[in-house]
């Protein structure tokens, strides 16, 4: 059907063997010829509660090897027109949060020169930052889907201005983003004043939190963000796995009760195709509180979907 | 009430003392006047990812102390009108899967002459064909209530025709169910092409896909299953831990995101009541993975609800 | 904006550090001029099953660290009004179920000549039945909202009239609660027979069992409790974390499948701002079983939105 | 070979399957013709940290299963000349420390009339002084083996006189013990005052605090015990595991670091052989901090080591 | 220094990052030119206990991303010398024993070819049967170090002669070992008879029983063993981690108390320097059961210095 | 006795309860008059492999709960003559180590001017060069017994110079220890070249590698340190948990086989007596992987047995 990569198929070598890549795709070092890269940023010091998703990437891939290339419930097939390889991790350094996120940024510069769409898999959120600035340097400002429990628009934590709690305050003051079409969706928990979210809408920021979305499907709310962006403005696409209620995604760093639901998160993911996506991340699954595994599966599977609404997937 | 096998009360010996039988049945080696015989069937050599299914009858045992004689949501009070004991487990040989099978077939053959309905607790999903195997030989062609995250119908795994992804398949090519009186409920995740669904549909299997049950009760779909089976025909049910969500029974060998709810699991059960159900089984516990012991419980509830809507039993 | 004890700021105090008091409140000996004091009451030796509860209030406080002090949904802002401390721990005797009772029952008394609101982290829940005692003799009979899978009517256990399941046929015999404005939600499972429930309704209890409330939002019931109740009648809210479904609370002593959600816990609790809330518990973490932590985090929470909807907060 | 009791072979029956009795063993109700009696006292309320022990006996049931009837270091062949059965748990009161004593005294007084050898998997030490009243009572005052981190002998806590921080006072004060032949192995850790160790030296006890036996083999400790009891003398052998180091036995209620390893428990226990044991204990496994089960196996092995030296045991 | 393959450096990259290779060296699918291969057998279904061990190779290598090249106790720098490279997982048959045990012999027999030390991470025990089959084809009869519990000298489990107990029963039937230069360390435990092990030594193994070795350095048994075969015979080491202590290794699947310690392990294999060793293996991690990975670190600390003395070796 | 604070007792509250200060000690925020402050310095950016210090100090506070105060070993009873309280934690920066580095310092400046002995619970080992740069400023260059597996003395990680792996190069550079007093225990493990541990043998540092130590008593060990430094000589103990072999210390970052034992360490400890010892720190617990709590629990242990070798502990 297809010379692209293929993960190695659960028939061929026993699921809990192979390389430990996602979805036990081939590896690759060289960027060129690449449709979409899958990477690892294994870094938790801008995290600010409990840490551990330096070792994300490492279990989101080991999960990941249960994830067949069919979407049964879309009819996605995307290694049948996109050529994806994992491309490994970032050499960030771990010892110097600010250090890193400048890594992080010219990586995805030298990344995003081959037209690659980069699709990484976390690390803490503060790496979105450098990502939104590389991608704006490619793409100029982009529209954002962002699913996450917390706005992540402080201004700084404990002095400091480049967080995994202020990055979308940077972002927007920094122009990376369209304010109007920025979407934070699953929002809740506790702060210090209504200002934490309501600052944000006054950019323009469309804020949906997630005690108005309980019971509700988001296919309706998927439809809505892709008809308001449309199909030509680049998409940027941030999933804070702490979106998801701790039931379902109990691994990870700053947990928020009453959130969504897995079956929540497929209807958004599966709602925005059609988009032009440049880009996306699955941030803060936390190995060491993920005592069964399911919220690194969980990423590896979300990491999945957002792979199926790539612009050029083919369906059948 | 009743001179019929009774569980230990919890007011008799605290709940973590007793017999590690099913809800601290009494065991029995004779099948002489047992309507029901619940067994364990501890294997996992059958299955493609995470092991540890030999344990479920051990854990699922030991959680079912919690469970209390009568149901307070319908009124079902199985102990006053059937005659229930915990045979124990078949004697499977743990270093060869075919071999297994074999035994599992056998053993039931002789269950099954006793006129007693056998209520099994797995173990990986591959025993469910030698079951099935059993039942036909007993009763005929069955109808087949499949609750699964998997459709279980691949025609093989590694050139082997029989483990825990080819059952139905099998059970199709030989004739043992009725497949216009199959239902599968609960299916999800990802594949290899839209057949590996579709193709059971042209059998005649009725697919229900997680998807499109989300959010909903599935008393309905029960209440349809059951006026489509009717009241004589013999049914089996066979009940997988993965179709519910992570979430709710993370302890198991292949999860799939996206799954049922226990509401929705005791919801489709108690709806099922008036079928002619000649035996059924729980599959695919692992309580390695199982950190809380939750998913056994789980186990031990669904066996619970299938064993109140047995047919003969009393309500009050 | 307010002179109160306010909780150390996460961005004072990195999260992971500072007192392991509830939400890192200041703690306080001194009852004087407090309006509501959090403290901890250390027990287990009044569970049937699983123990650990006697770890709960140290792992709630430790997992309260994440509560920031403004609720983001509904505006609360508790510290603003009132007065809050962390006390402490109650010295209960963890030899004697029977004394520990009497201990809780002079505390409380003395607490409550204070008029100050007391907010329990539990513990198992016999520790209830003696706080209401002590409410009682301060307040007179009481409205009570009880939140809980299992009804705790049972008459006795193993002889003893005073254990988790007896609480509130105690408290209904002893004239503690008006009976007809006592609300048990989320009742299920299994039982010995129908009276387990019925007899309470018959006292004029009102009873809504989980399987009634599946799917649907909370804030109607809340609303009618509150509506029923009205606004002038001393309420207290016992709440047990085991009648969140155990995917949402694992860490429990008695967990029962097909429970409520937490965005279920947060409704009803919302609606339930007006009353004239004279006390509240929340009891059952056991920390043992809690692996990720998150049990402990969802019982923080709870009593947060307990703590937003007592008399007298602000809402900005 | 004989016709007593055998545990059921690995080979007959998978080990992860089968009854949940001690090694597989018959369970007996009848204690006519019974050599030796295994028994489960599954209590933890007697306990002043963590709590667990309750789930004790279940856990070493299910861990025993891997222990095969032939003692492959010293020759011992128990069940080729002992009969031997798992006679279940006594029932005692969870809510109740007290009654659970009396109970477990009565008890023993039965089995002892059927010059029975009482095995007890518990539960928290508080067990030992009830069974030592009962041993008392059939056999006279005993000489004791006591291995143990603590001394256990407090004259009271939290103004109980009946804890498992006060079973050997008690037991020396009521004359059950013969104080110059009792024996205390692997104390350590920390005290209130020299007198907590010095007062019981006093009274005769002879002390060996685990700093003294670090590096050292035990046998030569055993040897001088057998000789200075003699082969006559009633001896009764109480086993805390948490005498082990907690990195052999962390699933305990109070461990302490630098204890026991289990070589010295073997070379201990095997030096008995020729003592006139009449009963023996392992207590204080707590299996919910048990992660790996290797606490409880380490128990089981224990409770066989034991058996291993009780009189009449054939060697080959 | 070199123009070796060289694992990652944890100053190049950092050590929760990179590839899943055993110590993060480069893979490889091309044997040529290779001196010792890595590999992984993933299996677990020769086992009679506990699962898991399918899921060794993915933890042990993920682990081993902690050591680094030179091995500070002995000097030895195994990549100055050697070309070393992992060349990934065996494609075994997870379904069926008998034919993964066949595609192990055959793939060794490839390897064989090509002149490389193979180096195995496993899986069950069983895998050592076919391995030493195509060693014997290769080599002829090797001398056999064997570290391990049990003897794994049965006939047959559940009538299978080839599993995990059934090993050296069936390498010395078939000529594979030399019996007079195999020795075997650790031995331990229960069984059926004396002859469980005496048979073998009647065959003229060596047996160095645990309980012969507690608290003794093993170094003068690794000298012994050194001496005992010379420099010339061709030796082959079989590791498995069930021969340490369940305080050191709890990550297993049949644990058995009163093992070796880490030192002696370690004593034992510097010793074996100088031995023409032509392949070895690492067997019985289970990760389930290894909570805090150190089992598997233990388990890749064990490999990295069985080969820091295999022949050819640079020490510096 | 005394009128110094003194931990709570466990017979005056259960020990599950009270303040999670070190050993329930007062906690105090004025440093007037304390001649020990216990101190908590909750971070884990300066590791390199596993991350989770950051909640050493919170838990190694929960388990100190079961220590007394009264050394049954030695007859130390520090809380006799020495005035303690828990000071809490130092509000270091979680998102820059650098900044952290400098906090620490500070903090520690201030302390030492009040004349109190800093005893500080980790954090990973990073906060040691911070607090000898303090020490040094106070008290001059000190002699230094530092526990550890490894020797950490790199030059640069990842370019840095400030991390866990370079403290005591940069103590030496800066001259904050005397060389040739300065002893590091317990060293092991793999390492990039000989002069890993050699160079600092040449500035004068004297090794003790966990090898050489395996199987012996410290106890000489640590008097030959004690008679080598005299009693003058202001000491620093700077206590890394991976000293122990992860048998003992599981829960910490960057484990490695083959270490000391916890007796090996008490003996140690104990040895010190008589030393002027200036400061100490137990480092590098991480709670994340310690599963059952016992990690924390060992540290907690070796900072009272510091604490009992500090200068003017009373004995008795």
């Amino acid at each position: 059907m297809t010379d692209k990569n293929q993960p190695v198929s659960g028939n061929d070598l026993a699921r809990f063997s192979g390389p430990n890549t996602f979805m036990r795709l081939p590896s690759a070092s060289d960027l060129v010829g690449l449709d979409v890269a899958v990477l690892g940023v294994p870094m938790d010091i801008g995290t600010s509660w409990r840490s551990g998703t330096r070792f994300g990437p490492k279990q989101i891939r080991a999960e990941s090897a249960m994830i067949r290339p069919y979407n049964l419930a879309t009819g996605a097939a995307p290694f049948d027109s996109l050529q994806v390889a994992d491309i490994g991790d970032l050499a960030i350094n771990t010892f110097s949060l600010s250090d890193s996120l400048r890594i992080v940024a010219e990586s995805y510069g030298t990344i995003l020169k081959h037209n690659v769409v980069p699709v990484a898999m976390g690390g803490d959120h503060s790496i979105t930052l450098p990502i939104l600035r590389a991608i704006h340097a490619r793409h100029g400002p982009v529209a954002l889907v962002h699913v996450d429990a917390h706005a992540d628009v402080n201004d700084e934590m404990f002095g400091m201005r480049e967080t995994h709690g202020t990055v979308f305050r940077r972002a927007h003051e920094e122009g990376l983003i369209n304010p109007s079409k920025t979407y934070q969706v699953g929002l809740r928990g506790t702060g210090y004043a209504a200002t934490d979210f309501t600052e944000a809408q006054d950019w323009g920021f469309q804020q949906f939190p997630a005690h108005e979305l309980w019971g509700r499907s988001l296919a309706a709310l998927g439809a809505e963000i892709r008809r308001d962006i449309g199909t030509e403005m680049p998409v940027y696409v941030t999933y804070d796995i702490d979106s998801l209620d701790p039931a379902y995604a109990p691994g990870t760093g700053t947990p928020e009760i009453g959130g969504l639901t897995t079956p929540q998160a497929l209807e958004l993911i599966r709602a925005l195709k059609g988009l032009n996506i440049v880009g996306c991340d699955l941030v803060e699954v936390s190995p060491p509180y993920d005592t069964s595994g399911n919220t690194a599966l969980t990423g590896a599977n979300i990491l999945y979907e957002l792979l199926c609404v790539l612009p050029g997937v083919a369906y059948r």
